[in-house]
């Protein structure tokens, strides 16, 4: 069965994508029937370089005293972290088993939240903001921009045969990850300043992310006094990749000056617990966990590479529905990204069915001494561990 | 694993073509994108009602003397057999094992071609005549007949970005039938005089048509003398469904006044031996065959319906690439089916990969005994009974 599988995923690659790591280039946008044929049909992605020529957005928005003027007095959603990792597996203080983390979210007028992005560090306050909400917060936090992009892709309206579900901004820099995830979702993903940069891997390599369940966790962030006196905190806690508010807490801080730096966060798992189906595997290990990263996960290590896409400024990267990605930022401290995709609604199909029944079959019908052996040294076959 | 199979085979229904037995009926021909979007994306049929209005064949060629004085002087390929089945499972005499047969094919003016078509019949002279040629045939013979309709359908060769291939020209009448078979080409199929009747199943149901390996064999046709003298008659050997011409063979009938009726046809393995894969399900079996049938292909007798297309005259089916079909004509014995098809090549991409890797599976990981039981009395399990 592991052949069965490896040629899956190498036939995907050359029928279809082409050989890693490169995606197709287009310099213009494709026309709705060639998009449709060529990308959407067989769930290829594509990265268009002159996308978006006409839009003011791309002159505007790099210039932070715009977006600060445009959005003087306008509240919009803060993802805060200790690690730039939201939507990511995380460890809380004594407990061994990984979570599932969601970033504290803060509703905060755009020029104060704009200062924590820029202010986001891992060495010293060990805080990472990142302007984001995936609940289509362009259109409903941003509308003082509307203007200066358009408000859906007219070739790709046409394709599909319909406008965006969600339409979503994005303000961070190099400290801001997005873990290994899927979405149901056609996405156009357009880069207005800095650049994103994109690791893909096709549905069909379902089996290389390690998917399982996780206990779903929340950063909770307790902002410090600048006074040292004790204030509550409106602390909002919502239910990632979903458009509803779940919850409100009403967290009181009673010793606010006596927290270190570091104390900020906490993370907590749900009660009661609510599991998560998340991909295990992180693509850019430290060199001392890489060896027991391999080991755990062979067939992502010792698979094909992802394609890797590095999308800039004026560029729209066509991410196709049910495609795993993983997403890093502009790569200097000082540059901020800013993008904005469209999400369209995907078409649940053949491809969709297929999907689910890869996904059904277990792993161990693909084990494969071998594979194993030349991922670890260990003696216990790694692919007993199942999903 | 068969309950991730049974799932695969269900979703697929629910997903795209709806519960059988009916497929979607379109009143008239989609655009370009409806029909990329709706349909040759999810790989899924669709009827449309008046697909051709405009084209005069609708009115010509129903009357069989407007054909017979258009093309008296064509020559076209006739394919003849003693059962109506031609690239179908057939017996050798005193060989136990089914072979795949061809049809023995001639070429022969189009007023004498016909003639044979309606003096097919079953009973006394066992002799099926069906004016058919999977290599372009329309183009090929038929010139005279190109201004009757259109040489593509323009809707479809803008959705799909090229012309046909191939475009194919049918003339039979009931006793003609095509065993289930699945081709690498998306299909227009219309149907301008009686009508065609079409069992479909998606390209996810593989496992159900117990594809396997047979013998190839030719039927070779001794035409009968009228004078009781001796002479040569040349034989056509086509490999069906190939393009190319593969052999011409002369045979001397020395005794043909002396060969019955129900000799005229013998039918040949090939030498050196070529062995072609094809489905073994014949869904019509006799009452009598019937128990046998759904002892040996359990999958297909016990699993969902296939659906039931029936196309009639002025009337186009979307035959999606890859999807298995089995084609019955007219029901009288008086009307001749006439039709034309049209194959567009497919996008060879993520669906064919998938099903690619589908078919890998072997059989026996479906193994269920359970439905081994409800098929068969027997105590052996079909399921061992490897492709």
């Amino acid at each position: 069965m592991i052949e069965s599988l490896q040629n899956l995923w190498q036939e995907v690659r050359d029928l279809t994508v082409g050989p890693p790591p490169r995606v197709d280039r287009l310099p213009s946008p494709p026309s709705p029937l060639q998009f449709l044929r060529h990308y959407v049909a067989p769930n290829k992605p594509c990265l268009i370089s002159a996308a978006v020529p006409d839009w003011p957005a791309l002159s505007l928005w790099p210039s932070p005293s715009y977006l600060r003027e445009t959005l003087a007095s306008t509240a919009v959603s803060l993802h805060l972290t200790p690690t730039g990792k939201a939507d990511a597996l995380a460890h809380i203080p004594r407990n061994s088993s990984p979570c599932f983390a969601a970033a504290h979210v803060e509703k905060l007028p755009f020029p104060e939240a704009l200062d924590l992005v820029t202010a986001s560090d891992l060495g010293e306050t060990k805080r990472v903001a990142y302007l984001q909400q995936q609940n289509d917060c362009f259109r409903a936090e941003y509308g003082p921009l509307a203007a200066d992009c358009e408000d859906h892709v007219p070739w790709a309206s046409e394709a599909l045969g319909c406008l965006p579900e969600a339409v979503n901004f994005w303000v961070g820099n190099r400290f801001s990850e997005t873990s290994f995830h899927k979405d149901h979702y056609e996405n156009l993903y357009v880069v207005i300043s800095g650049e994103k940069r994109f690791l893909l891997l096709p549905p069909t390599d379902v089996h290389r992310m390690y998917v399982r369940e996780y206990p779903a966790a929340q950063y909770i962030y307790h902002r410090l006094c600048d006074s040292g006196q004790s204030r509550g905190v409106l602390v909002h806690c919502y239910r990632v990749r979903t458009l509803e508010l779940k919850t409100l807490l009403k967290v009181e801080i009673r010793k606010c000056n006596l927290l270190k730096d570091s104390e900020e966060f906490e993370l907590e798992l749900e009660d009661p617990v609510r599991k998560v189906p998340w991909c295990s595997v992180d693509p850019y290990p430290s060199p001392n966990d890489k060896p027991s990263a391999i080991e755990k996960f062979p067939l992502y290590f010792n698979g094909p590479k992802p394609y890797e896409v590095t999308v800039k400024a004026g560029e729209m990267l066509y991410l196709p529905s049910m495609w795993f990605h993983h997403v890093r930022q502009s790569p200097d401290d000082s540059t901020l990204t800013i993008a904005i995709n469209y999400w369209y609604d995907m078409q649940f199909d053949t491809k969709y069915a297929y999907f689910n029944f890869l996904q059904s079959i277990p792993r161990s019908l693909f084990e494969n001494r071998e594979m194993c052996e030349t991922a670890s040294s260990s003696e216990k076959c790694l692919f007993d561990d199942e999903d």
